[in-house]
């Protein structure tokens, strides 16, 4: 453990749209005793994520706004080098919501997971084993309901969720294209992510693209973006199809409402459906998820990728670079040495 | 039977968006033969829907579009008069998609429904009793999946679908609201069909009126309008809710794609639902539904209007004048004595 003391980063304005460097700045604090109940973890990785933005705006969300001067919310995944409960002894590997810093005290009701795959690295479970495929898991399993032989299609497809999403898809026969940005990630989906296509959104023939990438219609859209990327999807969208709605990252601003084609007639022409879900609703998926999840990864039928930066430095400006594209797979910061 | 000739309503231009008197003629022709397997149906009452908009459209739909010189498709009530089945002797009354004209030689599987509510009038086959009743069961029940306490609420709440889709939330131990055009309408919403309340979208107060209404939020939204009236209600909705995409009355033209809010973000936020469904799909539903139609109808727990245009020189216009919001209850024609 090099830190002897606590790092913090901490909201410190709010802001409107896509959080910036700017709104947060890092402090130093003592490093906090567990109380009664409690645990003290030592972060080895923070999470970054899209669904940050949600987390620090004002608006009534999902969840309860980080305030003004608290510590960032983050998943994170260390080990427990204080205990006060005799079930999760020193040494024990956990997530949870641990926020961005390098020392937590907290209820042990906070942890989300003990790590019991103790043959993969203990980043996988704040990613393909952790809330990254589990929330590909559930909305595509129990809102989707992929049948072999679906053409399921997949927003932001080289993201952490989505090339997830796109190889569960294909463990169940589906036939899986993803939508991504550039031609390298689209080279990644296919080569790496294993996807039947991949389809450039940033290219001038996107929506030609997207039509021959899907010659038998979309039965699944697992949407990461909204935007005009989902407006040119909804055209293809087959009798029955799902729509999945994950994120919105394509939106940078969601106040006032931005306006986009009506979509109640194609979902009524197509008998369709269109549903959101938030993760954290569903706690009792998640053991189950992780089980699917780690076998599949262990027989080489899913594969992911991560980036890893380096210190907690890099945090305050993280999630508008998640907004910029500019990550190539599962986004976390490395707190320990 | 007053008439010696078949009297036909042909489809006889192509309209964009709704269609009016000028795309349909009146033809004259001789009463046909039922064939071997086949039924000669003198019809009693036709039916006039907004679905009927796009059964005449040219535009890929979920129905092939009636051909032009065709008899324009309708449900319709009438009585066997002419039988080549000894299942389905002379007297028989049915329903089905028998068109709009006087006589029909069907095959027997065009036959919906054997009429065997007896001590109900014939008329009630083509409406509560019938597809605007069974689109009400089934997409409140089988889509909305309505659970007691909840909020429904129901654009064209007077409507002949609306307001069966009230009184059924009513008898499930919903808080129900209508939305409705005009002061008489919505009177008739509170009065007869014994919503909670009610809200005239015509007002300028429509939107202070409908958050009024709905004191906790919406958890069911079934929508027949589209439009800003359900731009009005997403900003209600409840975690959880479902919206039931039925109709979308409101918008008279569908090519472009007209503009709206963009609902991605509070589908995601509320964890909520927009489905669509077409009542055709789920014929194995119709005899459940009736059977507890029928029931609440005769404990006066469903109440319905009717309107009776008096001769088939009433079709067609008769569905334009549906747009027009000129009706009261379900519009029905009738074209025997």
């Amino acid at each position: 453990m090099s830190a002897l003391i606590n790092r913090q980063v901490i909201l410190s304005s709010r802001p409107e749209g896509i959080p910036q460097a700017e709104h947060f700045r890092i402090v130093e604090t003592a490093i906090p005793q567990p109380q009664s109940g409690q645990v003290l973890i030592r972060n080895h990785f923070l999470a970054v994520e899209p669904a940050m933005r949600g987390w620090v705006n004002a608006v009534a969300n999902y969840s309860q706004p980080v305030g003004i001067g608290e510590v960032m919310r983050s998943f994170a995944a260390g080990e427990i080098i204080a205990s006060q409960d005799p079930q999760l002894p020193v040494g024990t590997r956990v997530t949870g919501m641990f926020g961005w810093q390098d020392y937590a005290a907290v209820d042990v009701s906070t942890i989300d997971y003990r790590v019991d795959q103790a043959d993969l690295p203990l980043s996988t479970s704040l990613g393909v084993l952790g809330i990254n495929g589990i929330t590909a898991h559930y909305g595509l399993m129990r809102i989707g309901e992929p049948k072999s032989g679906e053409t399921v299609l997949v927003s932001t497809g080289a993201g952490a969720v989505g090339s997830c999403v796109g190889q569960i898809a294909r463990i169940h026969g589906c036939h899986t294209v993803a939508i991504t940005g550039g031609e390298s990630k689209r080279q990644l989906c296919v080569d790496r992510f294993q996807y039947d296509s991949a389809v450039d959104y940033k290219r001038e023939d996107f929506v030609e693209q997207l039509a021959a990438a899907c010659p038998n219609g979309v039965d699944i859209y697992f949407d990461n973006t909204s935007g005009s990327i989902s407006d040119a999807v909804m055209q293809h969208l087959n009798v029955g199809a799902r729509v999945i709605i994950c994120g919105t990252a394509s939106i940078a601003n969601w106040n006032p409402t931005p306006l986009g084609p009506r979509v109640e007639r194609q979902l009524l022409v197509k008998r369709a459906r269109m549903q959101g879900f938030v993760i954290l609703d569903h706690r009792d998926h998640y053991a189950a998820a992780r089980v699917d999840l780690a076998d599949w990864v262990r027989r080489g039928l899913i594969r992911y990728e991560e980036e890893v930066l380096p210190s907690i430095d890099h945090a305050p400006d993280a999630i508008a670079g998640l907004y910029r594209g500019e990550n190539l797979g599962r986004r976390l910061i490395r707190v320990v040495d």
